[in-house]
């Protein structure tokens, strides 16, 4: 027999893998969590049947979500990943030296034990002792602290279930607050193929909040449409006036010095979405 | 009853597409050919049972096929489209002024007649006065014809089936051949995905051949992985070495001037194929 897990990205549209093996199938206190075995993509964590991250191509991700943002700014000490329980944003987060702290909070502590369990290259780094693993609501540990992070990254899952609240613009105040006075944020936002609606929203709450407002794309193939959008906030550096001769070539598989500022250019489209 | 149409992509991996109806099916001399509706895409083209064209998402394969050559090469008044029935990649040809004539040869004339009657979108340029339809075997015409023109597109089908010989090397040499002493050739050379040893093996072949060979990608959703490339070789000017600010705005909605260098910039792991 043939399994075949298909995630449907829209009502009319999507994608199918064929599964070798299913390790974890459980309902969590707050999602449909799965980790099973593909033969395309290696192991594949989803949520409420939606991919998440898979072994193969989960480096796109996390390094599109990490690098930017943290060469950005010149001296991120301290850095909060709200969501990101797999810990793929954490191991990228430690490949930057300046890095002192980085507090991982993910509302779904299942996440966080089975990534470490069938996901270790990607897991690997959240018992790095520069990192604190918080099992709790990302929203509330943002409203309770003021002036803290040098840079937040949004890790979340797509607007539906425990995430509706990260793409609200209360939370994008509550970002603004708990970054220090030249902090930055960065989240994902989705696809400009089926969600270019959310992302018109998110970029008009951000403008209205961060003085400065850039959003840059990936090719992520498990993703809807292959085409990821990550929304960039900030208070005073601009990732558009980074030296990007001055960025150090890390251990990387897509994100490079030399892609810094053509990550931000993006097809016509996109750019007239975010305008 | 619901229908889903599902190309594998891979022998484990594919994409599938709800179908409200099915306009055409058939064996022609030279592939199976389908003309479906699908709610997510629109109307759809395929060749043996792969995915060539949708009405949502087919701007971006033609545009990024026919204009960073178009924009790199100073003068292009002759033009070779090989492949390309649907008649896209002439569509955006005729945006360029400078274009005097261009010539599309596709093996499979039923591509073109079912592209004309249910993608007239696409296929309306066909019959512009500037345009010739030639229904004959690309890889013969281009061996036939030296020194005689600018730019040559090749738009083919993936290397299966009738397409095969238009990734040779033999191939690239006749298209060197072809192109006058200051022309240039854009292929496009699949995903890096699940393609990698094609688009390396392309890429050496070309570079045997041609002094200047460059490589840029673009998101196409209903390709495999979403990722695509394209192989661009040319006998004299660089596409890296144009002056974008001098480019004009066209009436596109992928390619732009802003993004005439960025697309050269590859992720990491694509560039690593090419260096």
């Amino acid at each position: 027999m043939e399994l075949w897990f298909t995630e449907k990205q829209t009502e009319s549209y999507g994608i199918t893998a064929k599964v070798k093996e299913t390790y974890v199938r459980e309902q969590t206190d707050f999602q449909d969590l799965a980790m099973i075995e593909t033969l395309e993509w290696g192991t594949m964590l989803t949520l409420d049947d939606m991919v998440m991250t898979t072994v193969k191509d989960e480096f796109v991700y996390h390094e599109m979500v990490a690098h930017p943002a943290l060469f950005t700014h010149p001296n991120p000490r301290h850095v909060l990943v709200v969501g990101g329980g797999d810990g793929g944003v954490i191991r990228e987060v430690m490949k930057h030296p300046k890095v002192e702290k980085a507090v991982l909070v993910d509302i779904d502590g299942k996440v966080i034990e089975y990534s470490k369990k069938y996901l270790p290259t990607i897991a690997g780094e959240l018992d790095n002792p520069r990192v604190e693993v918080i099992v709790g609501d990302g929203y509330m540990h943002i409203h309770e602290h003021k002036n803290a992070y040098d840079v937040i990254m949004v890790d979340s899952t797509e607007p539906v279930g425990p995430a509706v609240e990260l793409f609200s613009k209360g939370f994008y105040q509550g970002i603004y607050d708990a970054l220090k006075e030249d902090g930055i944020f960065v989240a994902q936002t989705d696809n400009p193929w089926f969600k270019a609606d959310l992302i018109e929203t998110v970029n008009r709450d951000v403008k209205e909040i961060f003085p400065i407002v850039r959003v840059y794309c990936a090719n992520i193939p498990t993703y809807p449409s292959g085409l990821w959008t990550f929304t960039m906030g900030s208070k005073k550096y601009d990732p558009l006036q980074v030296d990007a001769t001055a960025i150090p070539e890390l251990d990387t598989k897509y994100y490079s010095p030399r892609l810094h500022h053509a990550a931000f250019v993006l097809p016509k489209f996109v750019e007239n979405l975010v305008k």
